[in-house]
């Protein structure tokens, strides 16, 4: 696997765009993503049982329709609790866009991220969407990248070329995420392209694995939002022999997949709202995978943690005590804590000295690792998040 | 019901005192409660996996001895995550303190709050045991709710009077907690005192209604901790005829309990740590209790509400959002959001003018109402929270 440059206008046959429509007040705000033919397409939603009108707009066409050939993509308004005007703004959005392009309405997914309760401003969409279309480009996934942002402080792009049959095949991918939902900002959304020629199933069965090992395994705050989305574009012109899931590109397929969505979510993490430093949690140990990925979850969501790391307080009684209301299977005397490698705590006690190095490490540290070694299993897992500082409640606080 | 002066000390035959022993540098650090006969007792404990050593030994102590005469308290220091040690040191408290107050070590009972993974100073425990128990006296209580608490602001003590069958009986509680582990610190303690003459059974079974009804439905961080207690002991010299649970005096008392675990956790919530405003989250209109409450607590731990209302701004996307990945049984159409009564959801879109309102409203109140009426049953549950300010997280990262 070879880390190439550029991002979703990597690969064959991917042109795009990102232009400024008056959403926002000067930052870019509209993009669309086109493949040249249409392409197969696998997505992933938000597990929020309240969902934003592109999502469910979206999960509709990709029941009924195949092929995916352009993306329309707002940041500063999420189109989220809009109710039926909401759901009409997307099927305008999606109509308009297919006149303008001249391909079918079923061809064209929508995404929206922004601040939530608000109704789109369909002229400026719509003005957006002719600008956008006239500079679809090659050089133009960056702009895209940039235009899907909110809060987020970084542009997040990335693209890999693998050898599948010896032929070369690119898979590009955008992101935005900054907190899981900003000031009433919805939204974590990722975009990857590919020219691989794969099979339907076999792309969505390597987008979920993907989606897994990475997006969630990361927490800015525990908040799904109501517009997560990470959505998988193939159009096949790499030329390689189509992939199934059995074939034995498809391990090189999804493993160089699980990168991309790696690389985009730890961007994510590292971007998080007031974050001043990038915390690895690795549980391992464990009696299972699900039990040392819940004891994960447990110590990156708690707040005392979260206040401890930007502290840079190596507070293991914190961490003992998450692990312990995580409610996992645990035996506390087996249980050892260490922070960047020095280990704080055995047999459910403190180890002499340990606190007093960790410390020292912590305050040079801008990346922390968490290893708690639950000494009763097998498994493991590594969860991403960031601290909590006074500024994540700043930026949270000061909506208005 | 008539709410009396003073605590624990209110009820016949109970006397306490809180005195200064060295583990804090100056404030009250030590405490007991003592009556003047063995008491029935009845203990909830934290649902922590990991527990503090005074619990391994209570729980231990609560199943082989019906009666209880005395509790030693410490704060400052939560004898937790100390291994084997820990267990000896509260071993050495209990002997101790059964000798001095010449009372079998079977009737002693001992909490500890502060600092986590840090052994007990026995010997100024000892020397803390030998003074309090000199001092105690019928006006202790108020001292002995001084002398448990650790970064709290305000003592928590409450008393009441109830008659049953004629007869006055009294109930009196004491109890500290801040964040639910304040920096590296642990613990919500409640102490409860009564003098009724009640059957163990009926005791233990008033207490888990109690406590399920007040601090079973509070958060400040969403973090239990290793060390989380509340004890009643019942002496039974109000002289009543002895309450069964199907007595019709069982309800008044468990009413009578309910009402001062009530007021001591909405006592905990109004000092949460950095709290600004007091927020209670109402779910009703829900399919099951189990739903309202999980929506409820999904909203009340939300950091982003939570920034929200010490932003003051009615952000109810962060709600929606919230009630959404709680995974309760939902229709978003039909959810109504309420802030202090003013409407702002109607059918998953925003009512007009209501955000305006709402948010004059919330600049005015201290007191915080949030309504969610999911409009598909007939089930509701409050939670009580406090928002997250600025200050929490100054008060969490700086331990050292």
């Amino acid at each position: 696997m070879k880390i190439i440059k550029r991002n979703i206008t990597s690969p064959e046959g991917f042109i795009a765009s990102g232009v400024h429509c008056g959403i926002k007040k000067k930052k870019k705000d509209l993009a669309i993503i086109y493949s040249r033919i249409p392409a197969d397409a696998a997505a992933v939603f938000t597990s929020n049982k309240v969902k934003a009108a592109p999502l469910i707009v979206n999960q509709d066409i990709l029941r009924k329709n195949r092929k995916i050939q352009a993306i329309v993509i707002n940041s500063g308004n999420a189109n989220a609790c809009t109710g039926k005007e909401g759901i009409d703004d997307v099927k305008k959005t999606i109509e308009f866009t297919a006149k303008e392009l001249g391909i079918p309405a079923g061809s064209i997914l929508v995404a929206s991220t922004g601040k939530i309760g608000m109704f789109l401003p369909m002229d400026k969409i719509k003005q957006g969407i002719k600008y956008a279309i006239s500079v679809l480009n090659r050089n133009g996934g960056s702009d895209t990248a940039s235009a899907i942002l909110t809060t987020d402080k970084i542009k997040k792009e990335v693209a890999v070329e693998i050898k599948i049959d010896g032929v070369p095949v690119r898979i590009g991918g955008i992101a935005k995420g900054s907190g899981m939902i900003c000031p009433s900002m919805a939204t974590m959304l990722c975009f990857l392209t590919t020219d691989i020629l794969i099979d339907r199933n076999a792309l969505s069965s390597a987008l979920k694995t993907a989606v897994g090992d990475s997006f969630n395994l990361i927490t800015v705050d525990g908040d799904r939002s109501t517009n997560d989305m990470v959505v998988v574009l193939a159009n096949g012109l790499a030329g390689n022999r189509k992939i199934y899931r059995n074939s034995p590109g498809y391990r090189k397929f999804q493993e160089a997949l699980s990168y991309i969505c790696t690389v985009l979510a730890k961007l994510i993490v590292r971007d998080g709202e007031g974050a001043t430093k990038f915390i690895e949690v690795k549980v391992k140990g464990a009696a299972s995978y699900a039990d040392a990925k819940k004891a994960g979850f447990s110590i990156a969501n708690s707040p005392l943690v979260k206040t401890a790391m930007y502290g840079e307080d190596p507070n293991w009684g914190r961490i003992v005590s998450a692990v312990g209301n995580s409610q996992i299977k645990l035996n506390p005397e087996k249980m050892k804590v260490f922070f960047n490698g020095i280990q704080v705590v055995r047999n459910n006690a403190p180890v002499a000295g340990g606190r007093e190095k960790a410390k020292k490490l912590l305050s040079r540290s801008r990346n922390i690792v968490i290893l708690v070694d639950l000494g009763i299993g097998k498994y493991e897992c590594s969860i991403w998040t960031s601290d909590f500082s006074p500024a994540y409640v700043k930026i949270n606080a000061a909506y208005t």
